[in-house]
């Protein structure tokens, strides 16, 4: 009675579920978008089926959907014209709540199979996918297809193998059988069903519409609960190929199709809040700003609610014994994606009196020349710079980018670029301030986008000492640390151990403070402000099901 | 470098870990107080040890201890006049948030080994604890030696290897190498380091101090959060003991005994709430009332608050191939330690045109009589039926024992009885009441104690849908179905799956539908209103630590 599907996929799983626990490196889909890899009409295939969505209606039944809605504007300042139908609220949480006994019943083994086949279709559509995100984030291309592509679907699976372990740790059925004495033992036959929560929503960001939400999507799907997936009115897209793609493997399975549905909104509708307080649902998965994650814990009390929020990432430069190193990486990390990454550092701590390196020791000014030398260098010229640093969607980023510049003596001012394929896109780079340790009430806040701020401190016992006050108070996804001294690596990971923070050190070749691997690395902690829960990890799939229980 | 305690209980700790996923028979603690198991003396001893303990200052040591309190009336009428020292809220927080680092460095096997070093020592001290459990709660003997003694360690072990296996589910360290094309792969060694959320609180509540206070306890414990342990003022002594012993083992393994607390307080004093809603209580673990319980759930917002609240156990009488077993198995149910189980069943939905047995039709009447007249059987000489029905100790209960009398038909009086040991205790028969179906104003609302109300339906539809109804808006521990037909059984267990409630089936012997066994059964299922976890499984552990890794 194994589903076909379940079969199929059975490999990757069972590669999946040792990598949870080992969490060495593993990954199930190529990040390369090499002709070599996915073969030489990959890329050209999944640009043309990625543009022949612009400017029409979106190919996707929906329950309750009345008229359209448009609501994209590229970072890229090309038009997208894409409509989604527009579903009333109640006709999705009525669809949502009546596909769910027949997906509870299905039991873990074949929800994991279709959640497997629904991976699988879209690492089949990869390139498609990625050509959504790019225009719809402002992602550069190949960032858009490791980060929104293979990465996202990493996590993906990542999630499902969790789910999977979780739900059949325990036997699904008994025999139990009690010694009674010299009597016969009593004898009980039991049934342990899974039973989900109840409806799920997914709630996208802007900036990565997949890689944050294929995890708590997936997480959901498997463990049973149906999934609405309301995507960012700016990135629709991606998800709307997503659960294009859901549905049409869903229903292929001869499950209800509605198990996973899109709940695009008209500009300024609110359709979220309207969602996550009904009484059907019971799991809220969000990513976003700090103000509504904070609302949706505070309002949809009916719901188990994980959110991933503002944070203040910070970097700790003690000494190094590879400046060059340390100021490549810094500002890989600083330009990527315009620093629009919930990772990315905003805070980097270093001592007035400078950093001892091979070199001796470098002043403060030097070490800050370094870094701005080498963002100044990697963002130089338009052409390469645009393939890294990508396009900006969120005027709000672009007048905190203006303010920025004000709050301290700014070492790097931050450029308009041309973008030489997309004229209309919107493109700056890195501002990096100095600021002095008391300009706390500035750095105390997050600046989300290119904005960096160097903070002169007494000492590295400063900067820990700020590091834990800040992060302590506010909350961190990421920390980084550069030193040769042991036991100042040791008192830094002790501090980001006591504020939840995940910590990277020395960290001078390809890999980088902003980035974690799938099967390997935790995003988040839920042990600091930053985020109540991790991607993705044991807690996280735990509470999306209960166990009802039945013996005869 | 593995710890001597954790060593000496490996077995025990494998074993446990083992039944966890297969959920067959198995229990650590013999359950029978039999001098063959436990030696001559035993018992003797035990009750000495206990006896010891009254009139005078229970020798305990505690942060900031200034006056001593004595709260506790037993329910056998016997004065028990302990005192425990009286330590302030700031007192017991501060020294719990001082005692975490160690604990948390300890890292989990040796915390394992220390829970089951206190666990082990508590099993020494059984006899003594079930005496203290005895004359606290009003449970007979045998009962408190079971429920409070070896099934109460049973689901503390229970949950230890939950905690165990949860936290070890990843490896600790990790070398992750990734390819790099020709170049060399990059390379990061990782630590993954188990975090606790903070410091726990546990309110025990006076009917099973031990019993729902140990899994939240040792689930904490052993994810390295210190616990504050805060009993019934009725229920002291048992938790007192147990908060003892555990400071005994910590202190002898090197660690701070403050890691485990007793927050006795003052009558009136609500120190609960005064700790649950402090910002370093990040774990609130709590069996009461749902008023009580809905409270800690919107106000110690803080925290990951674990609730056993009220609920309407149900019974649905369809048909049975053995109405003497039926009646035998329901009497003691409703008999046993006067109802105050919150598994007891208190509504049993009867079709009024009787039910199908081997010997024809018994119509509502008679099946009524069969069960009232083994009620009244079991519990009509004393002497016997103390030593099932115990006492009573909550005022309460004697109020809605008169005041159910008068919601219907009574078809069994409740009578006072004269224990022969104990001429002040205080002892109830049971009460069975007839109610229409109409009557949900009074069935739908828990009586918790010796009180049941017989229901007469329609017929067994209209039993299911009053199941589902009162089920799905109160919640419910146990529910329990009587029938011969296979689709009337599985009409039921549906329904029991979508209200989320534990179900037994033609129960007629041994078994009984308010017992669940430690490593088989779980205990509440977190998906209806009743409980908002389930005693024990991965839901319930899961989310007591966070993972905060490093990578060098």
């Amino acid at each position: 009675m194994t589903h076909p599907f379940f079969t199929a996929h059975a490999d990757t799983l069972n590669r999946a579920l040792t990598a949870i626990a080992e969490r060495t490196y593993w990954s199930a889909y190529p990040e390369s978008p090499s002709p070599r890899v996915y073969g030489e009409t990959a890329a050209a295939d999944g640009q043309a089926a990625y543009q022949a969505h612009l400017g029409v209606r979106f190919a996707i039944d929906q329950p309750g959907a009345g008229d359209w809605v448009s609501t994209e504007r590229s970072p890229f300042g090309v038009e997208l014209n894409v409509s989604y139908p527009h579903s009333s609220v109640d006709a999705l949480v009525d669809a949502a709540s009546a596909a769910l006994p027949g997906w509870r019943d299905a039991g873990p083994q074949t929800r994991v199979g279709v959640c497997l086949e629904v991976l699988h279709r879209i690492h089949q559509r990869i390139f498609e996918l990625a050509n959504a995100v790019q225009f719809t984030t402002g992602q550069a291309f190949v960032m858009a297809f490791q980060a929104g592509g293979a990465h996202a679907l990493d996590r993906a699976l990542e999630a499902v193998a969790y789910a999977y372990a979780e739900q059949t740790r325990h036997t699904a059925t008994a025999r139990w059988e009690k010694p009674a004495g010299k009597g016969d033992p009593l004898v009980m036959n039991k049934t342990f069903h899974v039973v989900p929560r109840g409806v799920a929503l997914v709630i996208g960001c802007r900036t990565f519409p997949t890689w944050n939400s294929y995890p708590g999507l997936f997480a959901s799907l498997a463990t049973g609960n149906p999934v609405i997936v309301k995507p960012h009115p700016g990135a629709v897209l991606p998800l709307a190929l997503t659960v294009q793609i859901a549905r049409e493997v869903l229903a292929e399975a001869g499950f209800d199709p509605n198990l996973v549905t899109l709940a695009a909104e008209a500009p300024g509708e609110g359709i979220a809040s309207a969602l996550a307080t009904r009484p059907e649902i019971k799991i809220v998965d969000f990513t976003g700003s700090t103000e509504y994650g904070d609302w949706l814990e505070d309002h949809a009390r009916q719901a188990q609610v994980y959110t991933e929020k503002a944070g203040l990432n910070a970097i700790i430069i003690d000494s190094t014994d590879d400046f060059a190193g340390l100021c490549r990486n810094l500002a890989f990390t600083l330009s990527l994606y315009s620093g629009q990454m919930c990772t990315t550092s905003q805070n980097i701590f270093i001592p007035s009196a400078g950093i001892a390196t091979p070199d001796g020791v470098k002043t403060f000014d030097e070490v800050a020349a370094g870094i701005t030398g080498a963002v100044a260098k990697l963002t130089g010229d338009a052409a390469r710079a645009v393939e890294l640093i990508g396009a900006i969607g969120d005027e709000r980023v672009l007048e905190r980018i203006e303010a920025a510049g004000k709050t301290g003596e700014t070492l790097l001012d931050s450029k308009a670029l041309e973008h030489p394929a997309f004229p209309d896109a919107v493109v700056r780079t890195p501002v990096i301030v100095k600021l002095g340790a008391d300009a706390d009430a500035v750095y105390g806040d997050e600046w989300f986008g290119p904005i960096t701020f160097l903070i002169a401190t007494d000492d590295t016992e400063q900067s820990i000492a700020l590091f834990r006050k800040t992060v302590g108070a506010k909350g961190g996804l990421t920390a980084g640390v550069y030193s040769t001294d042991e036991s100042v690596l040791d008192a830094v990971e002790r501090a980001a151990i006591d504020v939840g923070v995940h910590l990277s050190c020395n960290l001078t070749g390809g890999v980088f403070v902003n980035q974690s691997a799938a099967f390997s690395d935790f995003h988040g902690s839920g042990a600091n402000a930053a985020a109540n829960a991790a991607l993705t990890d044991g807690a996280y799939v735990a509470n999306r099901f209960r166990i009802v229980q039945s013996r005869r």
